[in-house]
C-alpha cells in the first residue's frame, strides 16, 4: 500500500506548473469573496459567533486539499449541516454559551472520527442507504426550516426552536416587536439577491459577457448586498435604532481549541454526528462526482471519506463547526477554473487574511443582511418536484418522501432523516420478503415459458412450474413454502412441482433450509421438488451441500428440459385441455 | 369479512364427532401429565411461584384453543420464553416479590397485545426477518443459558446473573456451600430423565409396544421422577436438611389478576416484550406448520398471532406469564392423536384439576428434580452443527451465527437476539448493495451472451455490455454509476454501453435517477447508453416516466438485437482481435 493512498497530493502536485497555478489563483480569488459572507451567514444559522464561520473556512479547507481527491470541491459551511449543527449542539447547551461553542467542535471531531473510520474501513457504501427521494426531500424540508429560522433576523426578533410550528409560534410572537429599519433593511437585501440570481446573469450576458463570467459575478451579489448595507449601518447608525450587527469580531487567525470529549457529551452527540456526517459525504460526494464527470476524472468516495474526515478533525481543533463540500461554491471554483486541490488552499490563505485583516469592517454588518443570503440559498434547495415523480413512479416511493418531509418538518432534522432511511429501508426489506412468483406454462410451438395470467400458454394437471423472480433469503424463504404447500393443499392431484430459478441470484442459508423443508413435506405427500435453469454461482454452493443427494425430484438445465421429462403426456393432453 | 375469520371455533366444532371426541380426550390426558411438571419447572425458570406455571396452562389454552388454527399445537410456558422472562422481569424488580410477578403479567399484556395487533394488521410477515441461522444460535445459546441457569438448583445453592459468565462467577462462588442431598437427588434425577430419553424408549419398544406408544410413555418419565423425588424427601424428611421445596401452592384456579400499566414499566419491557413476541411466535408457528404439513393440512400465520395474542393476554390476566407454543408438547400431542383445538381445552381442563386438587401432594417435590427436568430438556435444543453447516454454504452466515451464540451468552438474551437479526438484515442490504455484475460477449454461433471471464466470446471495442444480476435499487445504484464511470475513464474508446438487464427485477426511484444521471454522464462525453432485455414489469414503470424519452441509446428487446444493431462491424472486426 503506497503512502498516496491516503495523501494524494503528489499525484496533482508533481505536474503543477504556472498555467495551473494562474487558474488555481484565479478560482481562489473568486470562491474567497463568495466564501465570506456565506462563512458569516452559515456561523449564524448554526447559532455560533461569526468569525466561527471564517474559521471553519480555513484549516479544514486546506486539510481537505491534502487529503481529498476532488479537483473542485470546495469545503467549508454549508447550509444544511448547520442547520443541523444547530438542532444537535442546541440540546446540548444554550447558544451563546462557552459550552455551546465548544459542544459545536466536539460534535465537528465525532463528526471528523465518524468519517475517518468509515473511509479507513473502507465504508464508503454505508451512505447509499440515503436513497434519492429521501435525500431530496430532507433537502427540501431542510431548506424550509432554514429559511423559517432566518425570518427572524428578516424582522429583528428571536426565533426559536427547531421544528417549523415552533417557529412558526415564536416568529407570530414576536411579529409586534418588529424592528422598521431591520425589516427594510433585510427585504432590501432580501429583493436585491433575488434580482441579482435571477435577472443580473441576464443582464451580464446581454451586455455582453460569457454565460460563465455572468454567472460567477452574479454569484458575487451578497459581496454587494453586505457591502452596501453596512455602509448603510455605518453611516445611518442604525445599531443605535435597534438593528442587529455582527459586532466585534476578533482579528486574529484560528485559535487551537479542543472539543468535550466528556462521554455524556459525546453519547447526546452521538446520533447527530453520524447523521450530519452521512448527510454531508452524500451531499459532498455526489457534487464531486458530477464535477469530476465533466472533466473525464474519477473521484474516490472512500478517499472522499477520509478527505472530509480530516477537514472536520481540523474544524474542532481550530474553533470551527461541521464542515463539508457546498453545492454553489464547488460549482463556482470548477467554473472559474480551479484544476487542483491546490484552488482550496489558496482560498483558505484568502480567509485567513479576511480574518486577519477585515473583520474590522464587518462589525456594522446586520444580521438581516446574512439572513437575506442565506433564505435566497437555501429557497433554491427546496423543490417538491420530488413528490410528483415518486408519486408517478411508484406510490410507495411517495409516501417515504411524505413522511420524511412531514417528519423533518413537524419533528426536526434529526427525527425526519431517521425516519427517511429506516422507512426506506424497511421498504425495500418488505418487497424483497415479497417475491414476484409467476406460476408458468409453456408457450406452443416455442421452448418458452410464460405467466399463465398473461400469455395463453399450455398446462399439465399434475406439473406446476413456479418462476421466481427474486433472491431467496431469510425474509421471502417461508413466503415459498407458503406458497408451495398452500397451492398443494388445494390441488392434491398435482405430483411435480418446479421451481424455475432463471432470476433466482443467490440462495441463502435459510432459504436453502426452506427449500429443505418444502422437499421433505412434499415428500411426505407423494410429490417431487425439481429446479430448473439454477445459475452457476447459486449451483455452486448447492453443490458444497447435502441438498441436491436429497432431492426428492431432479435439477434440469432448462424449463424446457423439465418439460419434456416430465410432461411426456402433455402433448397428447393438451388438445383435451383446450 | 366473516366473524370465523377471528373465530374459527365453528370450522371444526360443525364435525366434531364421538370419535374425535375420544382421540381429543385421550391425546389431552397424555399432554396433561406431562405439562404438570413442565408448567412447575418453567415457572421456576422464569423465576416466578410453581402455580404461575400452572395458570399460564389454563385460561391461555383455552383462548388458544378458540382463536388458532392448529389442530395439535399445545400452548403454555417453553423454556426460551421463561428464560426471556426472567432477563426481563428481573431488570424491573426482584425476584420473589409482588412486583415481579406482576411484571411477569405486564409482559404477557405486552406480548399478547403486539401479536394481536401484528395478527390483526396481518404482518406477520415481521417474523420473516428471523433467519434460520440467527435463531438456530440463539436457541442453542439459550439452552446453554438455561441449564446454567438450573444447575445451582441441583446443587442447593443459589446461581444469579443473565448471562454465562454471570451465572458460571456466581455457581463457582457457591460450589462450597453444595448441599449433598440435594446433589444426589438432582443428579439421580438427571441420570434417571437422561436414561428415560435415550434408553427407555427402546426397551419399551423391544417389549412390544409401537414406537409412538413408547416414545409418549417415555415422555412421562419427569412425572415419575417427580413422584420419586417427592416421596424420597416426605419419607426422609430432606427438606430439613436443606432440600429447596416447592412447598405451599394455593389450591385454586387462576385468579383474576391486573397487570402493571404504568407507563415507566411499559417502556422498560416493550423491546423484550417484542422479541419474546417474535421469537416465541417464530418457535409455536414453525411446530404448527411441521405438524399440519404432515396432515396436508394448512395453518394462517396471521391468525396464529391472533391465537397467541389471545393466549398471553389471558395468561396476563389469570395470574400467568408469557406463553406459546411448545415443541415437544406439541408433538406429544399430534403423536397422541389430537384432532382439532378441543384437545388443548381439555388439557386445561386437566391442568385445572391439578391446579385444585393435586397441589398439597407437590409441596415436598424438590427444585432438583425440576431443574434436572430442564437440563434434560434444554440440552436437546443445544446444537453447534448449525455453525459448520453454515461455514461450510457461506462464511458470512457463519459469522452471523456465532456472534448471535457469543453475544446471547455473553450479554444475554435481548442482546444477543437484537443483533443477531441487525447483523443479518445488515448483511442481506449490504450484498443487496453489491451487485454481482458481469460483462458480457456473444458466444459465437449462439444468440448467448456470456461472462468474458469465464467463457471464450466475442467483444467490440467500442461497445461494452453489462448484464446486471440484481433488481436496482437505491443502495446500489451509486455502484453502477461508479461501475460505468470508471470503465469509461479507463477506455476512452468506448462509444456504447449496454445494459442487460435480464435479472433486473426491479428498478426503483433512485436508481431511475441514477440511470438518468449515467446517462447524462455519459452524453456529456458523447456515449450512449442502451438497455436490453428490460423485463415487462420494469418497463412498464419506465414507460411511465421520461427516462425512455432522454435516454442516449435505445431500449433492445433482445441482448442478440443489440449486439447486430450495435456490432454491425463486428464479425468483419473479431479476425482482427484474434
Amino acid at each position: 500500500m503506497s503512502p498516496s493512498r491516503f495523501l494524494p497530493v503528489p499525484a496533482w502536485a508533481r505536474h503543477y506548473d504556472r498555467s495551473t497555478l494562474g487558474a488555481d489563483l484565479l478560482a481562489a480569488v473568486i470562491v474567497t469573496i463568495m466564501l465570506i459572507p456565506q462563512s458569516l451567514a452559515y456561523a449564524l444559522l448554526a447559532g455560533l459567533p461569526p468569525e466561527a464561520g471564517l474559521y471553519a473556512s480555513i484549516v479544514p479547507i486546506i486539510l481537505y486539499a491534502l487529503f481529498g481527491t476532488s479537483n473542485a470541491l470546495a469545503v467549508g459551511p454549508v447550509a444544511v449541516v448547520s442547520l443541523m449543527t444547530a438542532a444537535a449542539v442546541g440540546n446540548v447547551a444554550a447558544s451563546g454559551t462557552m459550552g455551546y461553542a465548544t459542544a459545536a467542535l466536539t460534535l465537528a471531531a465525532l463528526s471528523g472520527a465518524m468519517l475517518l473510520a468509515l473511509g479507513l474501513l473502507r465504508m464508503g457504501f454505508v451512505a447509499n442507504f440515503l436513497s434519492h427521494p429521501v435525500i431530496a426531500g430532507f433537502i427540501t424540508a431542510s431548506g424550509l426550516l432554514i429559511a423559517a429560522s432566518q425570518l427572524g433576523h428578516l424582522i429583528g426578533v428571536p426565533v426559536s426552536g427547531h421544528t417549523l410550528p415552533e417557529m412558526l409560534a415564536s416568529l407570530w410572537n414576536g411579529l409586534p416587536e418588529t424592528n422598521l429599519p431591520t425589516l427594510l433593511l433585510g427585504a432590501g437585501a432580501t429583493a436585491f439577491l433575488f434580482w441579482v440570481r435571477g435577472g443580473l446573469a441576464k443582464i451580464l450576458q446581454k451586455a455582453g459577457l460569457s454565460q460563465k463570467a455572468a454567472t460567477i459575478i452574479a454569484r458575487a451579489g451578497p459581496v454587494l448586498a453586505v457591502a452596501v448595507t453596512t455602509a448603510l449601518v455605518a453611516g445611518l447608525d442604525l445599531e443605535a435604532q435597534g438593528v442587529a450587527v455582527v459586532g466585534e469580531v476578533p482579528q486574529a487567525l484560528p485559535p487551537f481549541t479542543l472539543p468535550d470529549v466528556s462521554p455524556s457529551v459525546l453519547a447526546q452527540l452521538a446520533l447527530p454526528a453520524l447523521l450530519i456526517s452521512i448527510i454531508g459525504f452524500v451531499e459532498s460526494v455526489s457534487v464531486a462526482q458530477t464535477l469530476a464527470a465533466r472533466r473525464r476524472e474519477r473521484i474516490d468516495p472512500n478517499r472522499e471519506l477520509i478527505g472530509l474526515g480530516a477537514a472536520n478533525m481540523g474544524a474542532a481543533f481550530s474553533g470551527g463547526f461541521p464542515v463539508t463540500g457546498g453545492f454553489a461554491r464547488s460549482v463556482v471554483n470548477f467554473d472559474a477554473g480551479a484544476r487542483t486541490p491546490a484552488a482550496g488552499a489558496f482560498t483558505a490563505g484568502g480567509i485567513a487574511i479576511a480574518a486577519l485583516a477585515l473583520t474590522p469592517l464587518i462589525h456594522d454588518l446586520p444580521k438581516a443582511t446574512l439572513a437575506a443570503t442565506i433564505i435566497v440559498a437555501v429557497l433554491s434547495l427546496v423543490d417538491f418536484s420530488i413528490l410528483r415523480r415518486a408519486w408517478r413512479y411508484d406510490h410507495a416511493d411517495f409516501y417515504t418522501v411524505a413522511a420524511t418531509i412531514a417528519l423533518t418538518l413537524l419533528f426536526g432534522v434529526e427525527v425526519g432523516v431517521s425516519a427517511g432511511v429506516l422507512l426506506s429501508v424497511g421498504l425495500h426489506l418488505w418487497r424483497n420478503s415479497r417475491p414476484h412468483v409467476a406460476e408458468v406454462g409453456l408457450v406452443p410451438g416455442t421452448q418458452h415459458f410464460r405467466n399463465l395470467n398473461r400469455h395463453d400458454v399450455a398446462l399439465h394437471d399434475k406439473v406446476v412450474t413456479y418462476r421466481i423472480d427474486e433472491a431467496l433469503w431469510f425474509a421471502n424463504a417461508r413466503f415459498l413454502e407458503d406458497l408451495v404447500l398452500g397451492r398443494l393443499a388445494r390441488s392434491p392431484e398435482v405430483t411435480d412441482i418446479v421451481l424455475m430459478c432463471s432470476a433466482v441470484n443467490a440462495i441463502d442459508l435459510s432459504a436453502l433450509e426452506s427449500l429443505e423443508a418444502i422437499d421433505k413435506r412434499l415428500s411426505d405427500q407423494g410429490v417431487r421438488l425439481h429446479l430448473s435453469e439454477v445459475k452457476g454461482p447459486v449451483m455452486d454452493r448447492l453443490k458444497g451441500t447435502h441438498f441436491l443427494e436429497h432431492l426428492s425430484g431432479r435439477v434440469f438445465l432448462s424449463q424446457f428440459d423439465a418439460w419434456c421429462a416430465l410432461c411426456g403426456s402433455a402433448k397428447r393432453a393438451e388438445p383435451a385441455a383446450e
